[in-house]
């Protein structure tokens, strides 16, 4: 783990440059994005004044730009692409299904190939074996958005239709649409559009760093599942559906909970009857050293909501693992549910799936990051934590994250923060973004979540650039006087 | 178009199954269908008992199964196939993109060269090139969830944050999350889960064979529109932020609107400063002959919400058309809009959408709809409404509907139909389905909306299919004693 070369050595050009032959005509691009490509998430006025940085290949955890820039990939496109790019078999498997049969609906009680293959995959790789159906969308926002219907479905059919209130939190990520987002917990979200819709609370996340002071993580994560029980209390148990979370809370900052967390939100879920989803869309398909995230955390869920991982993002596809407890009544007795999208289950789709769970299972890449990668960026991340500007650095699996600290303390509550509108995670961000690295900035804690497929050697390239842009990020916020 | 062709000479198996040489067992295939699959908008319990029909290939029309049954799409999918199946050159497409870069996302102020062309594209074919600016999402149902949180930031941006009302039609469909269930009107969904959300209100659909009893379809035309206006006032139209509807209503049952209608919408949008949204995800994309439903339709909305035939299905995509209204503040001066997903702008999405449309435009698949294969089913069709089980025909492109009485009448408010419980529709897709033809069934209007490859010597096979499965219907429910 050598992780002081100059970031000099790093720019040099040409193996980084001459993979990528075609040429691009940028500013024609960036033109045409501007005029017409409304991106996510985005102030386009700000966009366009910049302007778009043209993605046009990728390899393994190597993204290169139009104008030849070769950039480590470390957030995985979007916590998704965890096999790697450039993965040929996919590409064929993809192509042979969509000379097969590129697209065939499973209403009308038909079914296809893939899709029912898949589910049954699926339902052997879920924690226990214990998820035996699978309902598909086509994104991780509609598989939350399908969690809703579902639970309320649920408790209609149990005959208690009066519990119709969904308990997410703060800071949680559960997609973009309207129910997901009101299932989320992210505040600018909900001041856009009258979020969240009705039946739906939330409590704080377990975020020790933020919330932890003067307590043992232990305890503290016992304190923040006691929220729940607070929550279910103050509205009613026979008023609660369902608690949703993501294991690991990804968007709200790579939040990883104490070990007491999850095991205690389950015996309050169970305590009051209540149905417990856990949100796997980034978790899930190994990012945490485990096919589900629950399963390091040391819970079982009755709903799995689950998207990315499972294509590595090459098509889009996601849906929810469905336990017992909901399967009996919604696939036994409940006549027809009355939802479902034109591309559940579709064969392209599936088939890519398929191919990339085979990827997984055949190189082992969810065993290597339990056993070699996840510990290994587990000790350069905190090698990366002596550096002046980071306070303290958390990993788990391969997703972790460094805060960023005008002064360093003993503990993670003893730091001295930078003030928000100081935008030094943005700051940082674009020295990463300038020197070859993507890594995403929340707030002040800048996250990796790089391809599962990284090699130890490329999480010390990674590591590398990442000192060398903090050290870039150090100078500036020293000249401006930030520092503490 | 020979429509009497008796329905024996329609099974005779050598060319129908000879295109299949893969076997399959169907039995297993069924086995783990049931025990895995949970299908969308299916009762479980009767699958089971039935077993699913597992879709194997497709080309063209026609789908095979597993037991080697060629079967004709009526459906192109699900109002999706628009190029047909076996577009070796959209799979190609895909591949490629696929080696090159399967996926990276649009967040982080990066694009990438296929979502930006398309966008490019859209634009262009946009009706009156008058939608600059494209959003993208993965499915209609995500373009419809869009739409809702778009028109809501707009009026928040323009000072008007109170105007946080939709409002559709009762059967309008606009997809299965819980803001679009909510924006669609229908009864079975909202019943599922406590939908519709708040702010969100419907009106009646503009179906002349329903409501328009002793009125010219023109004067109908002008009610109906001018029952918006009616919801306008008992809101108040200082609440009211937009109105959505498809230009034919495609999951309600292909209802075609009277000419005078949309055209008063417009107006009554105007005179109150309300947002007009036409979904076009069954109708963009040259269903009904233009590439637009709105523009045969002869209105310009606001926004435009797409899917389905934008990729022929073969790749799950979806998206909003902007225009310039909305564009101006939400992208000029708006900041960060809070929303996206994932897989918005997925780069093997958007070179199959590419692709599929360089198709659509090279083989005039949109004009010939218009000039050639419409007009043709519309004859086919006229033919079929002479049927003793037909009281009418409607179609309106390449979309049909044939409704099922017991008793004819002189126009279509003169029949005498059928009691619901007798579930006629069912049963006449039943024999459509055990024949080799997919039409779907809306209570007992009989749909059919095919891939716009089709040719009119196809459309004049599926016409014979229809009527044979029409002839099994009629004798089926006169055997019942259920005629007039």
């Amino acid at each position: 783990m050598n992780i002081t070369t100059p970031l000099a050595s790093l720019r040099t050009g040409a193996p980084e440059t001459a993979a990528a032959p075609e040429t691009f005509d940028t500013r024609e691009l960036q033109r045409l994005d501007s005029a017409h490509y409304l991106h996510p998430f985005t102030d386009h006025a700000a966009l366009r004044a910049r302007g778009a940085r043209v993605i046009v290949r990728g390899d393994g955890i190597y993204l290169w730009d139009s104008e030849g820039k070769r950039i480590i990939d470390g957030m995985a496109g979007l916590w998704c692409v965890n096999v790697g790019y450039g993965r040929a078999s996919i590409a064929d498997a993809v192509h042979a299904q969509l000379l097969q049969l590129p697209f065939y609906n499973s209403f009308f009680n038909t079914t296809n190939v893939p899709a029912l293959r898949l589910a049954a995959l699926l339902a052997e790789l879920s924690p226990g074996a214990a998820f035996q159906h699978v309902f598909f969308t086509g994104s991780g926002s509609e598989a939350n958005d399908t969690v809703l219907r579902m639970v309320r479905r649920y408790w209609q059919l149990a005959g208690q239709p009066q519990r119709d209130i969904l308990i997410g939190r703060r800071n949680g990520y559960h997609g973009s649409t309207v129910a997901a987002a009101s299932l989320g917990g992210m505040a600018g979200m909900h001041a856009q559009g009258g979020l969240p819709i009705p039946g739906i609370h939330h409590i704080g996340q377990p975020s020790y760093a933020e919330g932890g002071r003067g307590m043992s993580e232990a305890a503290f994560g016992l304190a923040a599942a006691g929220w729940l029980e607070d929550k279910i209390l103050e509205l009613g148990p026979e008023r609660v559906a369902a608690f949703i979370g993501e294991p690991v809370q990804g968007a709200g900052g790579v939040i990883i909970p104490p070990a007491t967390y999850w095991p205690e939100i389950r015996r309050i879920c169970d305590k009051y009857g209540i149905l417990l989803v856990s949100d796997e869309v980034i978790c899930g398909f190994g990012r945490l050293g485990r096919w589900f995230g629950c399963e390091l955390m040391g819970f079982q869920p009755d709903l799995i909501a689950f998207a990315k991982g499972v294509t590595s993002g090459y098509v889009p596809l996601g849906g929810v693992l469905v336990g017992a407890r909901v399967a009996q009544l919604l696939a036994e007795q409940g006549g027809e549910f009355q939802h479902g999208f034109t591309y559940s289950g579709h064969p392209a789709a599936c088939a890519a799936a398929l191919e990339n769970i085979r990827i997984l299972r055949a190189e082992g890449l969810v065993e290597r990051v339990a056993q070699e990668t996840g510990p290994y960026l587990k000790a350069c991340f905190a090698a990366l934590a002596t550096h002046p500007l980071v306070g303290h650095a958390e990993t788990c699996g391969l997703a972790a994250a460094l805060t960023l600290v005008r002064g360093k303390g003993a503990g993670v509550h003893d730091c001295a923060p930078f003030a928000p509108q100081q935008a030094v995670g943005m700051l940082c961000r674009k020295h990463m973004f300038e020197n070859g690295i993507i890594m995403r900035a929340v707030g002040e804690r800048m996250i990796v979540a790089p391809p599962l497929s990284i090699t130890t050697a490329q999480i010390d390239e990674m590591a590398e650039r990442i000192r060398a842009c903090l050290d870039l990020t150090l100078d500036e916020v020293t000249a401006r006087g930030w520092m503490a």
